[in-house]
């Protein structure tokens, strides 16, 4: 950061920002307009995040309600803007603040698997970032919300207003959490175009499908009962005795099905 | 959500949140603590977000203090967290708010190409966030970084200290944005193993290389002089003639190079 940003831009910028809310009581503290005057901190004082520690509890979800928010959103803006804002603005709305201080907007990039690089499927981006907030159990969770798509037929579930088509869909196991594998099979399985209104259609409610398990998960955890059930494929486990980080061969670090793009090279 | 929630929960929460800050002036308003009464507010008010709308804007960077920020972040939780943690870090400590909101903790799960499943960089993850979070521009910048990632030789940036080793690293380029990718090319043309402290320095310095890249093309975007440059590669828009949404085969949406995977299959 520049020399030239100082508390006097900081008190500036969060004056502006707060500037848009009415005048009143919010969290019980009273916010008193600000007056022309600025007032000048000492660099050094250490800012404290307004927000609580990482992570964020949150309540329980109404699953179905997170499954509509997110099919719903990624017609607004993709994928993994879809995923994370089907989790976060449930809790945005119905429960307001810290969750209200952070954008969805700022996870659309995952759309398409990275801004349309077809890698980490979107869908999980936005749910992972959510669960990531939410939960320091996010590995547990997260490595399960990964792995259940890697072996799930989507789409499965369909909303009551459907966006793109009504119908019923073809199914695809991914084997992946690519993008571009998981789009790619579902093509090749449904015969519909990657451009087709159907393959949109297909995302959304997969948007939708990933973001209810991850919030379904979410609620297990709540109760203690969260027990995580994938297993990672034996090939995988097999290649990586050698391939991973400290086998004889050590050239992978990476936990994904080898053989769906290696074959069976050995 | 369930009916439990309510605006108490709200008021409750909030409270509690900011309970921690010091009595005095943040923002220009004035805060005076709480009484023990909880303000209700009806359910069907909308609630603010009480932060700027997205985009959020953002003042010049020190490109080599987020470097070094996202660098030493990477050797606290991953990668992921460290190109975010690089570029949000350095806004929360020489801004504040509404920066100091959003947990960069949130985005450790992109680590090891999301939970270690070696698909997107962690770092591209990581830095494609702080860039989405901060411009509307993110699909141009965000292209850029990854399409930049994909030909660069890294490492080729060394911090003044160190963590693991202080040694040159050999480099290597990874055509691709694929974690696996990128770790798998660089321990063939190192030598290193996966596990090694080598391969762990390397994606640190990676890690802040990515960082500092991101913050120099947001700088250069506040002059209004970002030009991307990054061409997708020929063989990609060769195969997507026919491969992509609305070609006459139509299985494929994604522009990574298809090549480096499939070969030359026609």
């Amino acid at each position: 950061m520049g020399e030239d940003v100082t508390r006097r831009n900081f008190l500036t910028i969060a004056g502006a920002a707060v500037g848009g809310l009415a005048v009143g009581a919010v969290g019980g503290y009273t916010l008193i307009p600000p007056k022309e005057t600025i007032v000048e901190v000492p660099r050094d004082v250490e800012v404290e995040m307004p927000v609580p520690e990482w992570p964020w509890a949150y309540p329980r979800f109404d699953v179905e309600a997170v499954k509509v928010r997110a099919y719903d959103a990624y017609f607004v803006s993709g994928c993994a803007y879809g995923a994370f804002e089907g989790i976060l603005g449930e809790l945005r709305e119905n429960v307001g603040f810290p969750f209200n201080t952070v954008p969805s907007k700022m996870m659309v990039f995952g759309k398409g698997g990275g801004l349309g690089w077809g890698t980490l499927c979107g869908a999980l981006n936005g749910a992972l970032a959510a669960v990531n907030l939410l939960t320091s159990e996010y590995g547990a969770v997260g490595g399960e919300i990964i792995g259940e798509y890697t072996e799930t037929a989507y789409p499965t579930w369909k909303p009551d207003e459907t966006v793109k088509t009504d119908a019923d869909l073809p199914t695809s196991v991914a084997g992946s959490p690519l993008c571009h594998v998981s789009v790619t099979k579902w093509c090749e399985e449904s015969g519909f175009a990657s451009g087709s209104i159907e393959r949109k259609e297909r995302c959304g409610r997969l948007t939708g499908e990933v973001a209810g398990r991850s919030a379904e998960m979410l609620n297990t955890l709540l109760d203690g009962a969260f027990v995580p059930v994938f297993q990672i494929p034996e090939s995988t486990t097999t290649c990586n005795n050698c391939h991973y980080d400290t086998g004889s061969v050590a050239n992978v670090h990476a936990i994904s099905d080898c053989v769906q793009c290696h074959g069976e090279t050995h």
